[in-house]
């Protein structure tokens, strides 16, 4: 702002402080704060850039197009927040590290609520295409205990890089949930994880087009775990070794959340029995909640 | 941000760091100023308030409902930008104070190209409820050398606080525009404007609601008017002496833009010798018009 003039400066200012002023009136002290900070980063950022007259229609327009294409199943606004790496901050404010609890990342947007339960070892894939992945490992507190009957729910995009329900909102595959046992242990057969593109045929796409960023999320899939007394842990694991990786469009990878993926021969025999047609891979995450409330 | 401990800020400020390096590859320089400066304060944002995933949530919700009522006629996110001061502020850094050239103000969401054409003197009313009120003044440079032919677009909501438009998208009333004689002298039938809220039964609403403010605007009349060699002036003429005034909910009201509108006794005797029942009102606004780039 060195070329603005200490006219024009004044003039900038007294509007930041009379739009500040219009939420002397609110009740809520929260929504007051919220609303304050808002409003003089907006303008921070408005005045830092000199945003021109058509550079705010297009912001307008970009807002307008995000909202049109956004529905049941597809919601540019995560993409864009996600893209921004504003979703992976509100994640690191909201679960500080605590003791050796597992490192939370990005929800994404597609969770649904009413995946289908299965038995531990059951197949979460329910036909969905890609390599069978034999996933397992335990649910503990920070302290060692074992946290039985924890919900685990599981999801991720299958091997052309699509989630059920971008296939079909109704679908349910490559999904499921199940509940830790007597010891905590968890185990299912998912699918190896392969990097795929987040939607980017919306106004997200195009932003990351323009500003030479690849639409590719590194490969992972996706656990949310609950427990009773204990922090909501909402996180994915990542192989080691992904082609993506760093790269993350969302930002999402952490270095604890890397997993090594063992690879399978077709013909060895799998843990479980099961016979599988070619090659499969192993993983084992142990999953340790914080308390709630830390 | 006073209890954030020097490893949970290293951890924030590192993603901070890589999404800003994540435009290290765009190749437009403008493009990547404004959003390596979007990043660092929609950022900056999230931290100071230690924003919630809960307030997160809320705020993907409200741009999503914002998007899903706006349509061709219905604007939520230019309401958004003007409720927080954002088109304002725009304006002001776009339209710097040049000489005695006439300040600018919001656009607001309710402009139309195709607006009908009247004659000098004509009634841009076009049958929308409201009492009428002559409009005259001149158009110049800040030489103060008359523009002849300056084209005048003026629009504004009728009694009932609508605008055409908000009635029916296809409806032409309370809009027009027409040009300035060989003297840059210019004048009109109006309607006498009067508060109105902005439509407020959409998120934008709710939030001005959920703050305490009102959604009133400021009584005003809108001009948009350009000629060739001059920065284009968009504003609108503000009475003396209105009830909301300086409360306007958009923070469009400038000293300057402020006029006396006289109100007429039913009978007395019109400019144009028009018969008019009841009474009416006239105001006086002469336009200066800063040269194009100034």
């Amino acid at each position: 702002m060195s070329d603005v003039s200490p006219e024009q400066e004044a003039v900038e200012q007294t509007l930041v402080d009379t739009v500040v002023a219009s939420f002397d009136a609110c009740e809520d002290p929260r929504l007051k704060e919220v609303m304050v900070s808002l409003t003089r980063h907006l303008h921070a950022f408005i005045r830092d850039v000199r945003l021109t007259e058509e550079e705010w229609a297009a912001a307008i327009d970009f807002l307008t197009k995000a909202g049109h294409i956004t529905d049941d199943v597809r919601q540019e606004f995560i993409l864009l927040s996600d893209t921004l790496g504003a979703s992976m901050q509100t994640i690191n404010i909201n679960n500080e590290a605590y003791a050796d609890a597992t490192e939370a990342t990005v929800f994404g947007p597609f969770f649904v609520e009413d995946s289908p339960a299965i038995e531990l070892g059951g197949d979460m894939a329910f036909g969905a295409p890609g390599e069978p992945c034999w996933v397992s490992g335990t649910v503990t507190d920070t302290d060692g205990k074992p946290l039985v009957g924890a919900r685990i729910e599981v999801w991720e995009a299958d091997e052309d890089g699509l989630y059920d329900v971008q296939r079909d909102a109704g679908a349910r595959a490559a999904r499921a949930h199940l509940f830790t046992d007597e010891e905590g242990g968890y185990r299912f057969w998912g699918l190896t994880p392969t990097p795929y593109p987040i939607p980017d045929d919306g106004p997200v796409g195009k932003m990351l087009a323009a500003v030479g960023r690849s639409p590719l999320r590194a490969s992972h899939l996706h656990f949310m775990v609950t427990h009773e007394g204990c922090r909501t842990l909402v996180t994915h694991i990542f192989p080691e070794g992904d082609p993506i990786g760093w790269k993350d469009t969302v930002f999402g990878v952490k270095e604890s959340l890397i997993k090594k993926f063992e690879r399978q021969a077709a013909g060895t025999p799998t843990p479980d029995g099961r016979a599988v047609d070619g090659t499969w891979s192993k993983v084992r995450f142990d999953i340790v909640l914080a308390p709630a409330g830390a």
